[in-house]
């Protein structure tokens, strides 16, 4: 067998929470004015009720809507998959399994949050979302799912990737929303995740009628995303597996990681892996400390591995892994030492990435290249110990509107 | 239920054969020549003898070789789904299932004849294949297949597109194929499927290592695409419906077409409806007669609707129904009345894409949005009527390396 299914009614119908089952609390978000903790009534402008709530629950498991399975259900459950073309061409005793995540409609793990936060704020009255988005994965989620729940969604693209990518854009506007470059106020500059974050929570501050929408970081998103891990878990028993051995995935602001690790947080014998790039090396190299979320410093303070609020990254390939910062769960738990972190340059992510094509067949995102980077090394460690190891990672999305990547890749023009 | 997969054990063993079934047999393919009817000789040069044997098959079944079953199951069984939404947002009685062929690695259905095709060249000693493709499908398709059997693939890419649509071209090359545009000894030329098929073969015609591979119109290739269909009978039993009523797919050289709806021939109360564009109206403006199938007059000569080999199709954004010609197969079904045609304009084909997008979520390819036109025109009729119509469709590929054409339609630049 190549790939395990669920039945639709094997969806889970309530997320994993992992903060009341952590040893050590995490820290709390902090007012940037004050730096006293962040209360519900400070948040309430930006977000509906139900997803504060959920940011800081103490539940051990949050109920998923029947509407929200219901659309979810339009994707999930999303395949588990065994790479044997890649096992055998690496000569690995490695069993290496992936959750296959590129076949949302949006074509990442995106969308797993964007549907509810829809769904939530739809029936909390908001008519319109705020957000903003870099290469535009984030974007075309949230406009995908707005367009499920009849919701007007506007947002801000990164300038640069704007001009220069255009199909994203026309993704977002076939799902009927608005795309704007960003900074909306200095036409000649490129922008920056910063810039847009700011120019989406300037939008929905200023309109009664509309919520901002954030894609990773916030212990909600990840939250959300832990279906991928819940669903993995009975594929794999399934496949006949006892466990993962080791669950590895791609680590930008931390959600396709934590929708992935999450679920076996409580699972002691399990390694979880965070593979990040070495030209933003957030959990690597960076410091464990309060920092903001955004350039500009408008938002809460958070508890995080950060390179600096102010650092700019390179522009690598992989867009969806260049944040200073990382979700306050991961931090937690990579500081608490229940999960490692490995960082890799492009130049081997795309070897990887090329290799699992040609072995597999399907084209991956450059973020999802860096956890098959780490799997293959992880799988040829285990052929050079001669152990059976059961390895499980997230395929986060796929790479057919980052192709230009490949191009720069396999005409040598790939600088690390 | 949304979803309905096979497990990969019911993949089906053998190709479905409607050569021996039709009541009144197929015209022969005549040399172009002699207009003598072609022997397996006269094809040795450029094709495997496996693949010569097939295109003249009176068997009812032909196995599947278990290692095309193996390559198959990266994807195969591809899900059918349930098109719900759409049906809610149309108010229809009719149930829509569509068979979901984007899901293969090259993004079409065009893996499920390009991977046995490969096959048969591989364990005939054959090291190399060329081809043509015009927007990339095929040639992707071709590569893709090429890798998993370690082929070297040579695809002549009309020179416009590969100018125009590098995408593509990057995709070819990412697994391992590579990509030349066409005519080659005309640098100023746009070129076109013509010149790209005359220059595949001529490359084949010319190395004894290599062989020429066709992605549609022959009756091997819509033979390798009935695992569509069969597929489909099975799913449509576990979604508790008999059978459908109408099964409907675009149809350009026929092997999508063929590929769902020949397995339904023999049921006779099964409407089979055909989609092409009004642009090139081959089955519902063509005439029936023996033409070649290329525009220099270098293949044999086929009996079938045409709109002559020097017709030059208008520049639609569906590249892959731009055929002067059609598969003798479908053009003998519908001269015998066993299968319907319709042609729709690019702007309704549009119209409805978007709406199936939005309410679906998925981006179809412009091809399969002329399938999703004719579906929807047939669900409100069936409203009309106040009848429960089962509709089946093909949904033959996603438009993710298409969204140009989405832009152009969303901003009022695209003709009819």
């Amino acid at each position: 067998m190549n790939r395990w299914y669920l039945d639709e009614k094997s969806l889970p119908d309530a997320w994993f929470n992992v903060l009341p089952r952590l040893s050590v609390p995490l820290d709390p978000p902090l007012h940037p004015a004050t730096r006293q903790p962040v209360t519900p009534e400070d948040l309430a402008p930006l977000f509906p009720t139900a997803l504060i709530e959920q940011e800081m629950s103490q539940e051990p498991w949050v109920d998923i809507p029947g509407q929200v399975v219901d659309a979810l259900r339009l994707w999930r459950p999303t395949p588990l998959v065994r790479a044997r073309r890649l096992e055998e061409a690496l000569h690995t005793p490695a069993r290496i399994y992936y959750k296959d995540e590129s076949v949302s409609p949006a074509g990442s793990h995106k969308p797993n949050t964007a549907v509810p936060q829809a769904y939530y704020n739809k029936i909390e009255g908001v008519r319109r979302l705020s957000t903003e988005t870099g290469a535009g994965q984030w974007g075309s989620a949230l406009c995908f799912a707005g367009a499920l729940f009849d919701l007007e969604v506007k947002v801000y693209m990164v300038r640069a990737s704007f001009q220069q990518k255009p199909y994203r854009r026309v993704l977002m506007e076939t799902w009927g929303g608005s795309v704007e470059p960003s900074p909306v106020d200095q036409p000649d500059h490129p922008g920056s995740l910063g810039t847009a974050i700011s120019d989406a929570v300037r939008d929905a501050a200023s309109r009664s009628d509309t919520h901002y929408s954030l894609g990773s970081v916030l212990n909600h998103v990840l939250l959300h995303q832990t279906v991928i891990g819940l669903e993995a878990k009975e594929q794999l028993k399934l496949a006949g597996e006892d466990g993962p051995d080791v669950v590895l995935a791609a680590c930008g602001g931390g959600s396709n990681l934590g929708g992935i690790a999450l679920p076996f947080v409580p699972d002691e014998d399990v390694r979880l892996v965070a593979v990040e790039p070495t030209s933003c090396p957030t959990l690597t190299r960076g410091k464990f400390e309060y920092d903001y979320g955004d350039v500009a410093g408008l938002t809460p303070l958070l508890s995080m591995y950060t390179l600096g609020h102010d650092f700019v990254p390179p522009s690598i390939h992989a867009g969806g892994l260049r944040y200073h910062g990382d979700a306050p769960i991961i931090s937690h738990l990579v500081k608490q030492g229940r999960m490692e972190a490995i960082a890799y340059p492009q130049g081997k992510v795309f070897e990887a990435a090329v290799q699992f094509a040609r072995t597999q067949g399907t084209v991956c995102a450059p973020e999802t290249g860096h956890a098959i980077r780490a799997v293959i090394d992880e799988a040829l460690a285990a052929k050079e110990e001669g152990v059976e190891k059961v390895i499980l990672f997230d395929y986060s999305g796929h790479g057919l509107l980052d192709l230009a990547a490949y191009d720069d890749y396999l005409s040598g023009r790939l600088p690390d």
